[in-house]
């Protein structure tokens, strides 16, 4: 497994474009496209929210179809909460799409995200579709990444190589995600958070399904910037079979590496999406160790990850250990205090439901205030664990809030 | 049903104090007591946090006795994550408290609010004690009331008179918590939100519990800051007789008068807290009817009240009512988006899931100016409601939980 550079473009055969359509007041890039020179497979997890957007209930649709080509993805308005004519603006796009690149409107993917409850200008989307269209590149995959930003202050792409049997496979992503950021996805359900993989992997669509299933577990799913999960987060994946490698289609040696290579992928980008939370200073990353099981090790890990009042402990660089305690307990998991250690990065503070002999406020106080926080959990339970990733709670976020205007 | 002044010294036969034991930093008033001149029936309601601070459990245990007289509160410090010694110290507490008041110490409840995982400091308790116990008075119960606060900025005290038969009955409260408040707490079980509440109806204990059960519900477990539910969290309410009223011992009239008089107490109360948030400009009461059920109410209602991006949009009067519907669809509860209106103040902004075609942004802006917000959400599926009360998102929350050193 090599990490290589770029992004959607990585692998063989996808080529991209990024233009400003004029749907965000700020005028910078707002609509993308990923295209596959050959038909993929394609396979999609969505926010599990029952106010669902509209081009989600799209994809949704689309992707009961076998084969898919592309995804047209617009940013500033999350075309949600608007009706049929939502939905009609949603199928609009894929089909407007779809007819410039020569493709049933049914192989092609939507997403959006931006502002809730505002119409969708599907006339800027038809105006700048053709010179989109017309402008698909490799070296326009970073625009890709740049044209899905929100609030986002940097690009977020990610690349990985790796070897099934004689042949290079490669797996690239970009995504998108800084606040209304607490995902919760399923394939065949519903993410804004907006994550868009590309491989040219040989695979089928069933096992493509699977492995990104085990992928999002760990990874997208296990973020969050403020608990507020999005009516838009969509997670796609497309697998092109360039590659030219066996074609995987069972649960064999193949399907592991790959899907290692996949938890990968999704775990550094989940990572990218936490560090660059609205108005994040740092990346938190908590382990939970010694539950029961691992779904009580993701509860009691995410948990803590939507802790405000640690959250601002963090920026504050405030080892205040007792707010972990107290999030981890109103997790609804059960297990047994007396049993429970917590450490602040090296620093043990909790040693079996008491104040560490051991611990030095001062020395968890330096640990605190570098901008990579590792908290661990260990509740001596039983032989799980699992990783959640936030960012902590500063007034910037407080102030892009209450400043993006409606 | 008469509101009248005063808190828990209201009601006949109760006295109370509070001094300054040197438990707080700041030199505050940190210890406190109330007393009921006679033996007087009690029930508490605790937070269901897995991790329990000491005097929670010491509570819990000695609210299995029939009668209590005394409830010994210390604020700055939550005894919790003291493992053992946390145990002892509570129980010190209380069995210092009952030898000044003559009193067995299974008659006397503890509660504790303050930083978690620091040792209770026992000796400055036990040097103030008497001065307490020797001090109490009627007029003291407004001192109840401040000894209890810790980032609360106002005392919060409330009272009100109702007749039973021939009888005036009083009901009189003082609460504190504006900070890790998203209590969730049940008889029985265990919220760092405290609530005293003191009556002179005679009723019997197990009458009060269920009286408790059915107020907290619609109260204070439907108020939240921060989404943090608390390992100290608790409420409790003690019934001395005084008042002469026949005893209620079964759910007659005289116990839904009571009841219906303790709800509008403990609302009363709980939308104090929530006002006075950390950092709050703005109380938000939030209704959701057109329910198909209570709970399903309950749920849309709070998971509005814990949305950080629309606490920051109602800080900054933004009226992005989208960030309500992205809340409501993160429930868990199953609706029909088509089906949903909401309304920001009297102003309509959701009409059966799409924009209202009256909707006035500048007019909701205007509304969400004011300091009392009040949002709608009518599912349109069911006959059921509930309110939930939160505040806004403020940077100064976020200054007050990073500089609140441990």
């Amino acid at each position: 497994m090599i990490t290589i550079r770029g992004g959607l473009t990585a692998p063989k055969g996808f080529l991209a474009g990024g233009v400003k359509a004029g749907i965000k007041v700020s005028g910078r890039k707002d609509l993308t496209l990923l295209y596959s020179e050959v038909p993929a497979v394609a396979a999609g997890a969505f926010t599990t929210n029952r106010c669902k957007a509209s081009p989600v209930k799209v994809s949704q649709m689309h992707l009961k179809g076998k084969t898919h080509q592309a995804i047209i993805v617009n940013s500033g308005n999350a075309n949600c909460a608007n009706g049929r004519t939502g939905e009609k603006d949603a199928l609009d796009m894929a089909s407007k799409a779809g007819k410039l690149l020569g493709l049933d409107k049914r192989m092609v993917l939507v997403a959006s995200t931006g502002i809730i409850g505002r119409k969708l200008p599907i006339e800027k989307v038809a105006k700048a579709l053709p010179g989109l269209a017309a402008g698909l590149s490799k070296k326009a995959g970073s625009d890709f990444a740049e044209a899905i930003m929100t609030t986002d202050t940097k690009k977020k792409e990610f690349a990985l190589e790796i070897t099934l049997g004689d042949s290079s496979v490669t797996i690239g992503g970009a995504c998108k995600g800084v606040g209304m950021l607490y995902p919760n996805m399923k394939t065949d359900k519903h993410a804004t958070m907006l994550a868009f993989i590309a491989t040219d992997a040989s695979i089928s669509k069933r096992m493509l399904e699977e492995s990104l299933d085990e992928a999002i577990l760990n990874s997208f799913n296990m973020v969050s910037v403020d608990g507020d999960m999005s009516t838009n987060d969509s997670c796609f994946i497309m697998a092109n079979g360039l590659a030219g490698n066996k074609r995987i289609s069972n649960k064999g040696s193949d399907y592991k590496k790959f899907t290692a290579a996949l938890k990968y992928v999704a775990a550094e980008m989940a990572k990218m999406l936490a560090g660059d939370g609205e108005g994040a200073t740092k990346l938190v990353e908590i382990e939970v160790k010694g539950a029961k099981s691992v779904d009580d090790a993701r509860k009691v890990a995410r948990k803590i990850s939507t802790s405000n009042l640690l959250k601002c402990a963090i920026f504050g660089a405030d080892p205040n250990w007792g707010r972990i305690v107290a999030a981890a307990g109103a997790s609804g998991v059960e297990f047994d205090i007396d049993r429970m250690d917590v450490y602040l990065g090296p620093v043990k503070a909790l040693s079996r439901g008491a104040i560490a002999k051991t611990f030095e406020k001062e020395k968890a106080r330096r640990f605190f205030k570098g901008n990579k926080i590792r908290i661990t959990v260990d509740l001596n339970s039983g032989p799980s664990a699992a990783k959640a990733w936030t960012c902590d709670l500063s007034k910037e976020y407080v102030a892009i809030n209450s400043d993006y205007s409606t």
